[in-house]
């Protein structure tokens, strides 16, 4: 028998104790699957004493996970604490530093730090994977750094967070606002107490920030994702959407532009053809569009404890069988800073919702707005007439840049007719009748 | 620099060609994902001179694949010819003897002789890979063999052949019949002029006996696999499928159940609230429930020149960056012989049509039949009545077993007022509202 992969596991929450149970459950399938078993050598968490509904005193404690990460008698490090800075960060230097390898499921530190910890690892010569950071049991890391590594990739773009999406489904199955529907996912444990992460699109954004890297061989660049959250989805405007042909979802999109590389979290209209749409509930999914494989949709669940497990055993898989690539698809010293595209210079369609006095001129004032800024409209919906009352106006645009467009909702918000700051949704469409 | 990653080319059709392509146009990227470049250093096909679009002279020539596999100054060798035996088998063998790596595109070979050519490779401690063989450019072996390797798979299944999904996109889409539709497909290039291969299901059966070898452990029992193929789908059932809230697909699906591990290859009516329901086309998905991961799907396109090559070129990155994995996830000589389920002792529910004559006691006679062999009736679709003429009668069954199922069938075609034999589909349900 082999020597057995002996790991050092730092964080003992869902996670955490999802991954002792997994690699308790599977022993024998993992040994045969890594040509030699793993053995939990040593484990950290805040409280030793918790009743965590499994045993730990097999394990070294330490009530340090630095100290653990740089002493244990591991030749892998575990890190499923969370937070872009402080202990994990901590751990999965001193981890490197001892020359260990690191698993993470930290989308938060790799999204701010993911860069220079790469480089760090590669220096050292251990592997930092993190199948679980992005996606949680979709294994789309290895997808896009391995499965689609004979391809120039353009575009990545997916449904990246499982709170925002649950919300979306259930506010256009219901019919009700996002303030009732984020209360009951609280209640229900899908939503955290805090949601503004979620929510606000801050974990799509690390997640996103990763998943370029990943795809275009550039360095890791969380300040230039452009990122907007589900707050102002209106039932109205999910109504309107699936009576245009579109379902609205948060997406995460990285692309290629002539502009440099373009990332982006918003909420987003998609034709009801593509499969992504169809993506409902707590459910993720990620698109990639390869010069070669062409489109290529994963989907599954993106959190919870058996798939993050799911995806941390993955990387332990690889490490025991010796399987290292760079983390990045390419060597960290040679990820390419690239120029980010700036947000105003995106061009895409937009579907706009305007609030507006049912009277003369209105409409000829609006139309006036959005010529003046190159903007040329697609389609208009406007149900019905309420003369003197406000009702909606719904427009679809052809393909504007996005500066003109801001420039037009600022003209048509200062029009005396107009009720409230116009909605503005960006469409999204994809080239092929496939996975897109 | 590192030493170069020399291969050797066996087949240069549309498979060949456009690996050689992509080997070329992304010969940079491939340099850096891989450590070292990719040489082309032999090719062999079956004529010199015909013009392929590209440039040939660089490359040792080799009339012979098989001498080319054994004498060429390359570590690997791309067996792209195909067909389960004769020259492909020979070059794969060749290649492995002489301690190269092969990589092929090849489901037939593997689906005869996988198990064999696993132990061969793995006894001469070289790599036998083989994305491209299973959902083209879907990196679907990658993803059961490591992405999913801490995971225990209950099912796998999957739309495996594009030319049937097309086939049966287009009858819904047009309502004509499975010959007309065929016409056109083999006008269009969509399906060969010997259809069988892939209308049968046999191509299905093939990418199937390797994912479930794959999944589970075992080795491939290609005879194991219960096939049959869309022929006998009509325009009539889809409608009727469509009424009661499903889509027919042709599946291939693999499970471990109590009698064995079970393989099948036909016709589905596959809920619409499914994902696997709306992938149309030339599009392949294949679905993998695992014990960890839960449900996940990877989607894209399962055939052609460009997804094929970027399945050779994936495991061409693996090999030059010394990424070894057991050929089907465990060694090959640990593979187990599990039985095979026989598929009397399947059990599912049932889609049903009879065509009837429209006279009194026929029903009852057809509900006593059913009874008789313990099947139960869930819903019944009978449109209008046509006293003395020929009607058609639907029927959904709730889970009963296959024998029992087939001996009904048989003796309600015995009976007078029936006019043909009834047309029976399988139903195929998921327990999860994902991915299945």
């Amino acid at each position: 028998m082999n020597d057995p992969l002996k790991i050092a596991l730092a964080g003992l929450g869902t996670v955490g104790v999802g991954t002792l149970k997994l690699l308790t459950r599977h022993a024998a399938l993992l040994e045969r699957r890594c040509g030699r078993p793993i053995v939990v050598a040593a484990v950290s968490a805040r409280h030793r004493d918790r009743d965590r509904g499994v045993p730990l005193q097999d394990y070294a404690w330490y009530d340090d996970p630095v100290a653990m990460a740089a002493d244990a008698d591991a030749e892998v490090v575990v890190e499923l604490i969370g937070g872009a800075d402080g202990v994990a960060k901590d751990v999965s230097e001193a981890a490197i530093a001892a020359g260990r390898h690191v698993v993470t499921a930290n989308k938060a530190l790799l999204a701010h730090h993911g860069t220079a910890l790469a480089r760090a690892a590669e220096e050292a010569g251990v592997t930092l994977a993190y199948e679980a950071a992005v996606a949680g049991g979709i294994p789309i890391v290895k997808a896009l750094r391995e499965g689609l590594a004979a391809n120039g990739v353009e575009r990545v773009f997916g449904i990246l967070n499982g709170t925002c999406n649950y919300i979306l489904t259930n506010m256009r199955e219901s019919g009700r606002q996002f303030d009732d529907v984020l209360a009951e996912a609280q209640e229900l444990g899908y939503a955290e107490v805090d949601p503004g992460f979620d929510v606000d699109g801050v974990d799509a954004a690390h997640k996103l920030a990763i998943l370029a890297s990943l795809a275009f061989g550039c360095e890791i660049n969380l300040g230039a994702v452009h990122t907007e959250g589900i707050r102002r989805v209106s039932p109205l405007d999910i109504r309107f959407a699936e009576e245009l042909g579109f379902r609205i979802k948060l997406l995460g999109i990285a692309a290629r532009t002539g502009a440099g590389v373009e990332q982006r979290v918003h909420p987003c209209l998609v034709p009801l053809e593509a499969p992504i749409a169809h993506i409902e509930g707590v459910f993720n999914a990620v698109v990639a569009e390869g010069d070669g494989a062409d489109t290529i949709m994963l989907e599954g669940r993106g959190a919870g404890a058996g798939p993050t497990a799911s995806a941390v055993g993955a990387d332990l898989v690889d490490i025991a069988r010796r399987r290292a690539t760079p983390t990045f698809a390419v060597p960290a010293a040679e990820l390419e800073a690239v120029a980010a595209a700036p947000m105003e210079r995106h061009r895409g369609a937009y579907y706009i919702r305007f609030m507006v006095l049912d009277r003369p001129g209105v409409f000829a004032d609006v139309a006036a707005a959005l010529r003046d800024h190159d903007v040329s409209m697609e389609g208009v919906l406007q149900r019905g007439r309420a003369p003197g009352a406000v009702v909606p106006v719904v427009m679809t645009t052809h393909d504007a840049e996005e500066a003109g467009m801001m420039r037009a909702l600022a003209q048509i918000e200062a029009l005396d007719a107009v009720a409230e700051p116009p909605c503005m949704i960006r469409i999204e469409t994809f080239s092929t009748g496939g996975a897109g």
